[in-house]
């Protein structure tokens, strides 16, 4: 089983790889996990803005994976931009996206799942998430860390400290059962046994957690519903079927 | 007062100006009107990845034009590509997409309403933006004219017979009792008039009711929340702001 | 274009006249607008009983506008008592409330609003109210000032520390990103920019908004749909139809 | 126990008389019911505009009941007019309405019932009272009998086949379990029984339920919340309290 | 008219007695009312898990009872331990859950009711309670008074004062305006009286509710529906029929 | 990793030493799949009461298997039957139930699916059963393939075409595009690749999927949320605790 995970916004080489060392440590024997990364895109995504621009170059970049072979791509960014848009794109790879799969995850655990956001107003998009993944009813709340994505990974300590205060106002004030990890460059620090231990409360990290959800729905042949993401018009007509990349153009 | 009609596709600069025209003559004395085309985008938006594709040029474009003065900027096309982001790019300027105002207009009319979409599958894309547009309860449903976009200029007898055929549709199929043109191209066809003849039902021209909502806003100061839609973290920086060119890159 | 302003409760003539004064300077040019009041009913509304009590005068009223040529008819109360009756007993004329049509023109700014209201328990009013409108996923809450509506005009000090207070309290307890003025007296005090000022939020005034909006929906050609609002039976009967008047008697 | 049953609207004598007996007929023994009805009102209710217009008389005659020694009063009309505004004005007495009563004991039987209307659009109203009484998720939909009310009791085998077929279509098209009368005119004719044996199907009679359930409620000493339904805030001053016919005025 | 109060779980004959005793005080001239016990059970039910535990015995109670005559059974649990299960073996005996039934009685009396609970987290179980009951929207929440429920008979005046404790969050936290007793051997402790005095808001006794609910429906010919709640497709099958003690059986 | 399936109904040894093959072959390697049966259950689970009969015996088998050393239980019947009482009583154990778990995995590929069912009214079942789950709006409805349980493997081809019948009305009537198996037997019989072959939906056999997700599930280290699914109080009282077995008993 192949499978390819997307990076859909600039990130230094050297960070690709640690991850891509991460996921194949969580990966099953027999699974292939590499990470690929656009060449052009935002340097972090925080805002609903960024998430929209890091949707052309991903999309490529999944159509290109799925030529190579891939069996599924996993959009690597918790706010899932563009995940029905790839989906469209793609005839037969499975295509998840860590912020609805982790999602659906926490719901087969408990009643009320909080996520924790490292900084910036997320909470709509989170919402919104939580709709477009189905689970609406179970999303208790988001909370902000207040740290911005790209600090996060200098102070360790600060990081988990701001987590854990962030994790007991989730219980406290939204009486969530259940967090989940809203961020993918939080996800790939990996504190989700700390925060079990402190909490009490089951942890839900985005990268493992979708990578192996991923590995067990390609195990019984299941990807997204072509009937719930059809082919954009223009590519699936008979008559003159066109490439994805003649959908856009530039005024001469 | 200006405000700018934004073209988030490929479109001749004819149709632009045959646009600006209509939208002119709607418009309200001491209103000026200027439609604008982004330079590159897709040629016409008929999937969720067609609405993707088109929202970075438009936020762009949008920026510019606030910086120009503009007053208001409506995102012209039904599906409101990019809406939340371009608000959030925005300092004053208001910003509001076809897609929510009009369903919001035929709130304000009826009970139930039913969008007349051209082809392909946005049932989905319209329940979403009747959830972002805070609606959905009133949302009747999607009919499907089963017409391309790019043709229904060609034969406009043949496009009113879809229109009527899929009104009725909506009428005993989904107890209807507004209508909504769910396609810019559509609106601009301007068959309200004919439809509302034949039906007796009120038909929401997405065109002309965003654009005489959108002067009513403006006249009464008002613009979309910065506290729903904040400007990105790293623009908003008091240490080091920087500009929204400066949120995406390219890797070397 | 000729808009009447109905208000539902009695009113001292020279009130009427300030009101209409600002109606007319917030008029669009070619608009005329008219306030018209009851000659029996409500002192004031701060209840349901007393929004029952003025429906009978204000749609009588109503129906005598429309004879009189007027396009449209607004429902002096943020409580829109008997919109949809009156709805139905108008045949072209335009009617619209500025409750819904506040709650709706909030929900084009923001995600969440609240509804700030002067005394007395108008939270299932407000909330009934916004599923009336269609949308109540937006509404965040009501926040009451704690004042009687009748003593609001008397020290406009007093009401605008009140308005500051519970506006406050909206944002901290309800998350609200955008308000609405829930009280046609206080819209008329004509608070919404001290407010705009001090808390940074879109503030809906009723009594500004439902005139433009109204004044945009005509301008469309578009009026409440007669499938929504129907004639009562007895009226619609082709052949014995009654006037309204005659729905209504009394025992000899 | 003394309940009274308010008409709301003008009805002969005769037939108030006929329903006195009907209700004292199905009343427990030690419960005294009797029948009230307004001096002035519409002639029957098939419109929210009739329904508006029936409030003001039938909670003057409310309060009057209370006065008189009531425990509780049943506002008979399927559409519960001004139910809540009723329940503000009364101190003590136990208001409660058919409609949403019939609704709630339908909740007890089944999981989705729908509504039998006589003639004329009750969707919405319907729709309404279900959410005012908190039971929507169980309303399957409403069916017209296509039959004006003041014409039903005069051929009761053509009423009785109208509503047979209308219960075929609520089962058939919307999956009811159990119906509900929703018109009192047609509960009084109390063809429950038929139906029930050509249905097999639970049929809740608004009237005996709703006199019933008062019977229980009043025996268990539960009346509405006052909490819930407040006095007018005029009429709860504690310096200058009013009475209910003081909140009403003529111009002179 | 025969009502049988069954018992889920294991308890004292006397206090089997006891109960019998305040339900026939409570029920009407002409209502004989009997409490039955189960031969075994859970000694409490505290838990989801003991609210399985209660079923099989109690439905095998159920269909004895009901070959015995009876017109209703009621569920002695404020869980509604295996209600629908019961609904579906009886034939015509009226069964009721004093959990749902005493939520649509607090839906009766206002807009947002709470729920006291003993002991333990409950707080899903009534959400899927009110949901179930169909009545959602108007549960406010439920509150923990911290007591055992084996230990609330001990010391009448320590429960009583937690009571009122978890009705004042009830009404400051969850906005209630009614409250709801969710526990039988609270209900049996009749602390009605004293909470009404203590917080001026209706209280719901399930015990009394119901009893009273259930003579209403009685009266009313009304039973739940056999098309909600059909007999298991085994017994029903018109070929082969079976007994429901034929439905289960043990490994040899 | 050890993973026990639980058959909460009687079942010959054949038919569970048959689906452990089925198990182990789609199961992981380093995966352990045993299939452990209760010794007394309902011989098929076809109604409400064949669930809620079902749970003692399966709760009491999962305790057991806790101790015995197993990583995560399954509770085997597509309708989750005490899936919440069973997670009260492990302390470790992950615990999941093909219903919830499949309607989970159904709403990361698709945006409405819908529900195969063999026979009998499990309409309100699933509809719980979604809400359990969280995914309420993705449920497009249940169709029955009008087929008991019990006689399904004994005509391989009548079934195939009973299901692909019912797949047909799911999408032309409920709009799915995405289909789940709701019954375990069905599941075992392994359709899901002609299915998925002659509708073009993916189609999620709970057997494997559940078998995934779970191996996912564990690998994660994730089980569901104590603060969730508690202890009952009886077990967790620390002065003195009792076993689970102590929480029932018979009159003597």
């Amino acid at each position: 089983m192949k499978i390819v995970y997307l990076v859909p916004g600039l990130m230094p080489d050297e960070e690709c790889r640690r991850r891509e060392g991460m996921l194949r440590a969580w990966a099953a024997p027999g699974t292939q996990v590499d990470v690929a990364a656009v060449d052009e895109g935002p340097f972090s995504i925080e805002s609903q803005y960024e998430e929209y621009l890091a949707v052309p170059a991903t999309a490529r970049l999944a159509v290109r994976k799925e030529r190579e072979g891939y069996d599924a791509a996993i959009v690597g960014c918790a706010g899932d931009p563009g995940l029905e848009a790839i989906r469209e794109l793609t005839r037969n790879m499975a295509v998840f996206g860590p912020g609805a799969t982790s999602f659906l995850a926490a719901a087969m655990l408990g009643n009320r799942f909080a996520v924790l956001t490292p900084e910036g107003e997320m909470t709509q998009s989170n919402q919104l998430l939580a709709i477009r993944a189905g689970v609406r009813d179970k999303l208790a709340g988001s909370v902000s860390m207040g740290l911005p994505v790209l600090s996060m990974m200098d102070d360790r300590d600060a990081t988990l400290k701001r987590m854990l205060e962030a994790s007991r106002r989730a219980v406290a004030e939204m009486g969530a059962d259940t967090l989940v990890i809203g961020c993918m460059t939080l996800a790939f620090l990996d504190f989700s046994g700390e925060l079990e231990q402190a909490t009490g409360l089951p942890v839900v990290n985005p990268a493992s957690s979708t990578l192996k959800i991923t590995e067990a729905m390609v195990a019984c042949g299941l990807a997204p519903s072509k009937a719930a993401f059809p082919l954009p018009p223009k590519m699936a007509d008979p008559q003159k079927p066109v490439d994805f990349t003649q959908l856009y153009g530039r005024r001469e």
